[in-house]
């Protein structure tokens, strides 16, 4: 099965997929000192990951509303009660939630232990896992706080997808086409279209794509990165308007990747026929394209929610917006000439 | 007046010494996005340091025991309050607990934003402001938390130690005697004994040797950094053992230096001479250097914690040892065998 290995900055990472859930046991160096990390779903894989084998556990409930400060210090506890040191392993298993707060408590539990990352969601696979990110909400802010700590070894077990539910699958697929649209090579956009897809190859591309982007540029202090947020700023500002935890991440990538496509065509950045074709397929995966998202129902809010979004850079607005290949930045300096890509629904 | 550029990983960290306090305002790039961080003690030299500029301030409350998850909170709410983005620049104004909640919370708010540090406590300037190391206490356990992230300009105003009570300035002189130990130039140490010692060249000096260990070893995984643990191992496992918040941290590294001396002769590194030089200058300094320390009850206690401090790495236990010129690190297979170099007072 494909492994690839990035180097985020000083920092080389494994990423390995593969048909069946691995033993542990087998993919750590060192298993003296190892804590588990899952939720109430993610257990069953959790413990058959485990085998025979029982390292200390931490079971996290499950829920978006959960990547908060309490569930990184139930980790970092059950850490210091299973004697963890500085060379200690924290595994995560599990979607976003579980990924991105294992990784977190791994990065600042005595300034850094070791850390390898199980992602069992299609959304976690293409996205969280890969990359260093981590991060918990606070204040209602999604991801406040955070750092960058790229797990050394990923391992993504394909069987865990087959009980994943539909609108979880569905989640993931948004990220695969945003990313796929950022490939300058254009057979990835028409993998996706194509009707006889093979996940495991859109995976690979997917990851390879995106670990290529993240090596450019592992803090996103330069302008590689930012590209990754297409769709997200439109995305985000939606998820804020409608209530954290109303959409699905995906849900929300993929109406702001049709905005960002509508945006791209006004700046004369995006060609029509590809806005279209973007925007068909996201239509055709299920997705609300149109300009009125039906759950929107407080356009104020969300300008106000892109405006706060934007503010967390200084300098001029900027949105990355699909282009004749791949994707570019492109400044807005007045974000009252967008508002009408957005509309209430009515 | 002395400024020294330091490269701790990729980070370069600018460190200052001066007379007077300066006006933030004057020290920063970027001011449109500052939040100052004190505590009781510090608010009079934050304000100072404010002029007549008005920035976002956040007092925190004074003491040992504010090392907390509490305390980076309401930095952290301070910060997205006063709409810092990640350009934004937190200014720490204070010691050691000041300096390493505010520059923790820097470095995970939006995944790092600009740090920079002005310690107000001697210890705080040879010792927590430079090199990088944040955290806080959790659990009971000494910064169990933390990340490394160098400040990228540090500000020493030695005008603020005048102010300074006896006390505090005494927890400080330990440090520099364990950085003088530490310079295979023996004429730190003797400056350090003479008694026309001018302050600001012992505090240059200081940083001076620190910072060049640091950026040998910057994460600590190799042996280099460790050597500035010298007294520390002892030392923590005194203030465990006493209870956390007894001693200053000065206290109980001077008296772990002189057990760190004792270990050393023992085991044929640290030459009786020198030895007896170094304890000689703790005990003129005023520190306690016996086996027996007179508040040490709980000779047991005292063992855990030593054994606890030692299982953060696994392998061998090891102490930092003086050597004939500098310190090195000695493995101790049997923690019993080193039982009588420590005693519980009568």
């Amino acid at each position: 099965m494909p492994e690839q290995i990035f180097t985020f900055g000083t920092i080389a990472s494994k990423v390995c997929i593969q048909e069946e859930i691995p033993l542990i046991e087998t993919l750590l160096e060192d298993t003296r000192q190892v804590l588990i990390v899952c939720d109430e779903n993610t257990r069953y894989i959790a413990e058959r990951a485990a085998g025979g084998w029982n390292p200390p556990r931490c079971v996290l409930k499950s829920g978006e509303e959960r990547k908060n400060w309490a569930s990184v210090e139930t980790i970092l506890r059950a850490a210091m009660d299973a004697g963890l040191g500085r060379d200690g392993a924290f595994v995560g298993v599990g979607g976003g939630v579980v990924g991105d707060a294992t990784a977190f408590a791994a990065s600042v539990y005595m300034r850094g232990a070791r850390l390898a990352l199980m992602p069992t969601t299609l959304l976690a696979m293409v996205d969280a896992a890969v990359g260093g990110k981590t991060g918990f909400d606070l204040f209602g802010v999604k991801n406040l706080v955070g750092t960058f700590y790229p797990a050394s070894l990923v391992v993504m077990p394909v069987d865990a997808l087959k009980t994943l539910p539909p609108k979880e699958f569905k989640s993931g697929m948004a990220e695969l086409v945003k990313t796929a649209i950022l490939d300058e090579n254009d057979d990835f956009l028409i993998k996706i279209e194509g009707k006889g897809m093979d996940l495991v190859a859109l995976i690979v591309r997917s990851i390879e794509i995106k670990g290529r982007i993240v090596e450019e540029d592992p803090r996103e202090t330069g302008k590689k990165r930012a590209l990754l947020n297409l769709g997200h700023t439109f995305g985000h500002a939606l998820e804020a308007a409608v209530g954290l935890g109303t959409l699905t991440h995906g849900e929300a990538v993929a109406w702001g990747v049709s905005r960002a496509c509508a945006l791209g065509q006004r700046l004369g950045l995006t060609p029509s026929a590809r806005a279209e074709r973007i925007t068909a397929l996201l239509r055709n995966l299920g997705y609300e394209t149109g300009a009125s998202h039906p759950l929107l129902r407080d356009k104020a809010l969300f300008m106000r929610s892109l405006l706060h979004d934007k503010k967390k850079r200084t300098g001029r607005p900027s949105f990355v917006v699909p282009t004749e290949r791949g994707a570019a930045l492109a400044s807005v300096d007045n974000l009252g000439s967008i508002e009408d890509l957005i509309d209430a629904a009515p």
